[in-house]
C-alpha cells in the first residue's frame, strides 16, 4: 500500500484548530445528522456548517472534503480519496488485483476488525443507511475507480465490483464464511484480484 | 428454474395434519429458538421436538429435514436442499451460469423481494443470526455446490461463491447500487456466471 494512504490516516485533523475539539467534534455531529437526514449526495458542507453553528471556513478547515467528513462520521480509518486515488494511479492493467490489496492494507489490522464489522452491520440497518452507503459508495468509491478506466458502462462495472467488495466484508468479516475467513490476503488478492479486474476492465469472460 | 423448486414451495405443508396448525406453529418457534441459541449445527429435529412438547415423527411429518425447517423459520419461500439439488444436477461446466439463474429464479418475483431484505438484515443483526448464516450455508448451500463439482480446495471455492452471492444480495435489493439494481436477470447472469464458474469450477483467471 502506498504511504500516502497512511499518511492521509495520521494528518486528518492536525494542525491549527481555532475552533477547538469541542467545534470538531460539532462538525462531525452535525455531519452524521445531515447524511443520515438528506442522503450523502444531498449533504453539503456548507449546510452541515450552518447546523453546527459554525463557519464554513472551519470545516474546510478540520476535512478535506465531503469524502473525508463522512468517513469521519462512519470511523473509517482512513480518507477514502486517498485510497481511492492510489488504486486508480498506476496499471491499468492490475487495477483488480491492486484494489483488492489496497482494501486489505486498509481493513485487515486487527484492531480495524471490529470497526469494519460495525460499519457493515450499520449499513444494512435501515433505508437511511442504505441510502448513505449506495451514494457513497456509488459517487466516491466505485464510480471513481470504474470511470478511471475509461472502459465501457462504468455504472455497471463499478457496481459489479462494489457487489464483490460488499461480499467479501461480509462474508470474510460478518458472516465468518469458513474457507473465506481464515484464507491468507495473498489466496484473496489471487482469486479476487481477476474478478475485480473482470469486472472493471476486461468484461465477462466467456464460456469456452 | 426446474418445476421442482415451485412445487417444493407449493408441497411444503400439505398433507394431513395430526397435530393441527398451532403444532406446526410451536414446532417452528421451537426451531427459531433453537438456531438463535445454539445455531444452525448444533440444532437437532429431535431437541426441537422435545422444546416443542411433540414427537419427533411429527416434525418429520411437517419438514422435510432441518434445512427446510430453517428455511421456514427464516421466510425463505422455498426448500433449500430442492433448489441446491437442482443447480448441482446437470452440466458442470454451466454450473456457475445455472446456480445465478436459479437464484434470480426464486428471488426476483417482486413479492420476495421484502423477504431477502428482511432476511439479509436480519442475518447482518447479530453475531447469533451471522453464526445461523454461516453455519447453514457452509452445510447446506455452498459446501454441497462446491463439492459436488470433485475440484480442490472445496471450502474456499464455495465460500468464495457465497461472498460474490451475499455481495449480490446486499448490493441488488439491499444497498441497491446503482447499475446492479436496474440490471436485468440477463445481464446478471452474463457477468457473475461466469466469475461463478471460476470460482466453483475453473479456478482464478490468470493475469495474462
Amino acid at each position: 500500500m502506498s504511504p500516502r494512504v497512511e499518511d492521509g490516516a495520521a494528518q486528518r485533523g492536525r494542525g491549527r484548530r481555532p475552533g477547538g475539539p469541542d467545534t470538531r467534534a460539532a462538525i462531525v455531529d452535525a455531519a452524521r445528522s445531515s447524511f443520515a437526514t438528506k442522503g450523502y449526495d444531498k449533504s453539503s458542507l456548507r449546510g452541515i456548517a450552518r447546523d453546527a453553528g459554525v463557519d464554513p471556513a472551519l470545516v474546510h478547515h478540520y476535512f478535506e472534503g465531503k469524502a473525508a467528513l463522512f468517513a469521519e462520521t462512519m470511523a473509517v480509518p482512513v480518507n477514502p480519496a486517498e485510497v481511492i486515488a492510489h488504486v486508480i494511479a498506476g496499471d491499468r492493467d492490475r487495477l483488480g488485483w491492486r484494489l483488492v490489496e489496497t482494501f486489505l492494507a486498509v481493513w485487515e489490522p486487527p484492531e480495524r476488525r471490529e470497526a469494519i464489522v460495525a460499519l457493515a452491520r450499520s449499513s444494512m440497518s435501515s433505508e437511511e443507511a442504505a441510502r448513505m452507503l449506495r451514494e457513497f459508495l456509488g459517487r466516491e468509491v466505485f464510480g471513481r475507480i470504474a470511470a478511471s478506466t475509461g472502459a465501457p458502462d462504468p455504472q455497471l462495472r463499478g457496481a459489479l465490483a462494489a457487489s464483490q467488495m460488499i461480499g467479501l466484508v461480509m462474508a470474510r468479516y460478518v458472516v465468518r464464511v469458513p474457507g473465506l475467513a481464515e484464507a491468507s490476503p495473498a489466496d484473496l488478492v489471487e482469486h479476487l484480484g481477476p474478478v475485480l479486474q473482470g469486472y472493471l476492465v476486461d468484461g465477462p469472460r466467456r464460456q469456452e
